[in-house]
């Protein structure tokens, strides 16, 4: 039996405990855990040189299939460059297992190559760190490794999901003899019993009558994967029963004649009357972090009398709109549908405090048609110009139906929110909501293509995509994948928000101009490469561009970022005119 | 006063520090760091998008400098984009502060963008790590401010110098109104005085008396700074007391008639009986970690009997030789210069352990013009064929005068000390050897490029080149920077180094292949791009490549991975050759 052997069966247990998908980065230290994974039969083994990309791909993965994708690397610098999709996976609490070869511990401080302190060097943004031991003579050493990477994968996975590291401290020699097989043996598998979370029946009965005595209720919901189900129950909650249900483009909340999807526009700059208007007395949300600003600053300026955030159990009090009064462990879509059926249909006919029935939801869906109609405003002026909104807005329109849509931080996704997707083209939405970093969006996109059969569509600005590029370097980019590029050759965002645009060191400080544009990028990568910069031809290219192919594309799409600028200027200024004539 | 003020004061007080540079990367909550630091009239700031590249660049730039370089960054996975270069700076002694702007901490597990846990989030790699206050009305709180930056300061630049971090929560606004100057007041600097480390006289005299005891002793030079005076007296120890002074490329030994610079060759599959003839009974040994595995194998299987390492206070044992008797707490310079001062001249001319004067001496040198010849032997075939090997030593022999070397990791640092640089030309080497990780090489050349009026040369394989090429994304290249790029279209060394190389996994889990060649990458950065395969071409372009030139330029240097398998595979026969010839 090789001496690695119990490092060998490490891939063996990954599979048996449901993982089929493993992320590489080259090294030597971890040759032993690569080759393991490489020789299993049903493990799927993807490689990247750049730690960064892999720990970012695998993020997308399992984003996608809401599986554990695990990570390979070897020891040193290597680890640190993996910290910002764990960060990321943490607190978007997606599910992680990071391999990290070391060196054994006597060896640090010693001035040897690639020897850094990796026990627990994620801090808290692990679910737990385990350090497996360097020496596996003794009996107990291998019932140790077992038993940690059992609960290494349990604990991943367990709400809220997010990842665990197992440090594996290896000795020399790290490659098998000639004649080692270095196959895994069989392994055994610690299984949980999935379990529900159920409410007593007298806690059921005291919700109810909160709830039946509550005269407005709203529910928001933050980001949650796309589930039709869950959409279907909130559908009937607002039209059955009078309850707005406000959402955004991360929370899966499509445009229909019922959601509540402009609120970034119709809550900005709102007076106190019609904020009051709008106000709740029992919020109940689901999911996680919210997007826009207005809409937290609204809930947390015209707070709920009572809050319930519905979500299964966890040990933290996220109480971000600073109103919460009650956690509700349980799973949002059980809830919901138990709610549904236990509510008094009855009483929802009533009408509520204005005696009219569902006036609470008219005026929320009043305001969200009269937002429509702005933003239609914004984006169809007479020139036609392409900006990066106008673009957003006409990629959206164009979009396959059922397929799939990451939206890259800073402004993308908040171009995208404004915009809305239609519910009938049932797109699945992601975004790193986690920690909001630009830093890993392209490679996250790379991992959701990847993992999915459909078309994964990126929109993504220049700032973000150039950080990343490293994303496309190792392994032929999945042909799924077509990248939309909003290069305005700025970071753009800086221009949009109040601060920075007042002072002189905008450009130099804050925007940063590099003057690339992408297409060597997408030469390198063997992408597809289309160049844009007019609003008539970006509509008569995407039919194609949508279109299976042999290879990935990339679309880049030039706009001013004045002109960018100049739209959004407008767009405040026509806010800020409704909201006016509103107090007139 | 704004509400900032002690927050636009630290940039006052880095600057009466000591520091100069600043290296900032663009984003929202370090905004009145990033205008404090740029409105300063004596700081120079660089701005780098990617925080990765930007710590590694700040690293070349102390490097350089040995004076702390201050890094700025925004709040969330930003910070963990640092620590590559974070970690290679604790471990290689560079002297940086890190300011990280954070939210408060009240809102941290909130859901809110950018927000994770900054606090100590470079654990056990950083010297210190500092937390701001975020409200600053108190007075004791402003105390609190300077006093942490004045000792971060000072902090990161004593013995062993290292990076420190201050995380700075911040409140909005970040941006100051149009009426606030937004400029630094004086500051309070609280210095400290230097000291000189100075042994007793009975310390010395003991010392002494074991010094003349020893028969046969060795000085060996880990990475160290460049040094005319360390390396004069290390020259007059050798020539006048016989004693082997045994360097590598990263310690500044260069080649000449005196110095021990082949040992990675001689010291490959030693004998028994010629270690023992150079096994020492005295191991002096000054800086830090040695490159090559035979040299290190050979003090481990040779041990000396007494083995004194000198280097300033610090409180950890570094036996990485695993021979280690003595620490001494002494300026290595200081330390030799008395030692040469106070040494019984006469002693050494009455001979060693052969009774020949200087013999051990010798029989070092002896071993290492032997393996001048081997190489000479093995870079010279019939064929001129271009390998990496062969493109390093005509490098390094065109090389200008006084110019500054980065070796990147994996094979170029190897090569270039396999070849090793003639002394008269006075390069200056530095090398990330504190982790030796491939993560952040170009980057740091760019800072030492930055940093200096002289030509700075990179030596850099394709893997390491590609995956920190976003050290060319941002800020204008600076022209005295040459890139020499080894491209043999993979992660060479796996093919290399005994082990990987048997694997049916090599090409595809180890060396990764990727196509790419550096022309894109050299368009877009704006450099001048040369191409190279073959040798006699290499010669004749190197002189106008090294001329100054208003932008820099990147050579990229085309060869067969198979080709330099072969000629490193002859390498390892001749030296069998030579082991074999020797013990019969």
């Amino acid at each position: 039996m090789p001496i690695l052997q119990p490092i060998v069966n490490i891939a063996e247990l990954l599979y048996r405990k449901g993982i089929t998908d493993v992320v590489v980065s080259p090294g030597s230290r971890s040759a032993p855990l690569t080759l393991a994974v490489a020789r299993h039969p049903h493990l799927r083994v993807r490689v990247m040189a750049d730690e960064r990309s892999a720990g970012f791909v695998a993020l997308g993965m399992a984003m996608q299939s809401r599986r554990p994708v695990a990570v390979i690397c070897t020891s040193g610098s290597a680890v640190y460059n993996l910290a910002p999709a764990v960060v990321e996976a943490f607190f978007g609490q997606v599910p992680l297992l990071l391999l990290t070869a070391d060196r054994p511990h006597e060896w640090l401080y010693q001035q040897d190559g690639q020897t850094i302190n990796q026990v627990g060097i994620f801090g808290s943004h692990v679910k737990r760190s385990y350090d497996l031991p360097a020496d596996y003579t003794h009996p107990d050493t291998r019932w140790f490794i077992d038993r940690c990477v059992n609960e290494a994968v349990n604990l991943s996975q367990w709400h809220p999901a997010g990842p665990v590291h197992i440090n594996v401290p290896l000795r020399e020699p790290f490659y098998p003899g000639s004649d080692e097989p270095f196959l895994a043996e069989p392994v055994r598998v610690i299984d949980t019993c999935p379990t529900e979370l159920t409410l007593p029946t007298d806690t059921w009965r005291d919700l109810m009558t909160e709830w039946e005595q509550s005269e407005r209720t709203l529910i928001a919901v933050g980001q949650i994967p796309y589930d039709p189900a869950l959409l279907a129950v909130l559908r009937k909650l607002s039209d059955d029963m009078g309850i707005p249900v406000v959402g955004e483009i991360v929370s899966q909340i499509a445009r229909n004649e019922v959601f509540i999807t402009r609120s970034d526009t119709f809550l900005s700059g709102l007076d106190e009357q019609t904020g009051q208007s709008l106000q709740p007395t029992l919020l109940l949300t689901i999911g996680n972090s919210f997007l826009t600003r207005n809409l937290k600053t609204f809930l947390r300026q015209f707070p709920a009398h009572r809050h319930w955030h519905i979500q299964p159990a966890t040990d933290r009090i996220n109480d971000s709109l600073q109103s919460l009064t009650k956690l509700i462990p349980a799973d949002p879509l059980s809830f919901l549908e138990k709610l549904y059926s236990d509510l008094d249909y009855q009483r929802f006919l009533r009408g509520d405090d204005d005696d009219e029935p569902h006036a609470f939801l008219h005026r929320w869906q009043t305001l969200d048609r009269q937002a429509t109609r702005l933003i239609e405003k914004t984006l169809r002026p007479a020139s036609g110009q392409l900006t990066d909104w106008s673009a957003v807005q006409v990629i959206l329109e164009h979009l396959p139906e059922q397929s799939l849509l990451h939206l890259a931080n800073s402004m993308p996704v908040r171009y995208a929110n404004l915009c809305g997707l239609a519910e009938e083209k049932q797109i699945r939405v992601s975004a790193n909501r986690g920690v909001s970093g630009i830093d890993g969006c392209l490679s996250t996109a790379v991992g959701a293509a990847l993992m999915s059969d459909k078309l994964v569509t990126l929109l993504i600005g220049d700032v973000a995509f150039f950080y990343d590029r490293n994303a496309l370097w190792s392994a032929p980019v999945p042909p799924n994948l077509r990248i939309v590029l909003l290069n305005n050759d700025s970071g753009h965002i800086f221009r949009m928000i109040d601060g920075p645009g007042r002072q002189p060191e905008l450009e130099t400080y804050f925007e940063t101009p590099h003057g690339y544009t992408a297409q060597n990028t997408a030469d390198d990568a063997k992408l597809v490469y289309t160049h844009c910069d007019a609003l008539d031809t970006l509509t008569t290219l995407l039919p194609d561009f949508f279109q299976t192919s042999p290879s990935a594309r990339l679309l880049e799409i030039t706009t001013d970022k004045r002109v960018n600028q100049d739209q959004f200027v407008a767009y405040k200024m026509q806010i800020r005119n409704l909201q006016a004539n509103k107090a007139n």
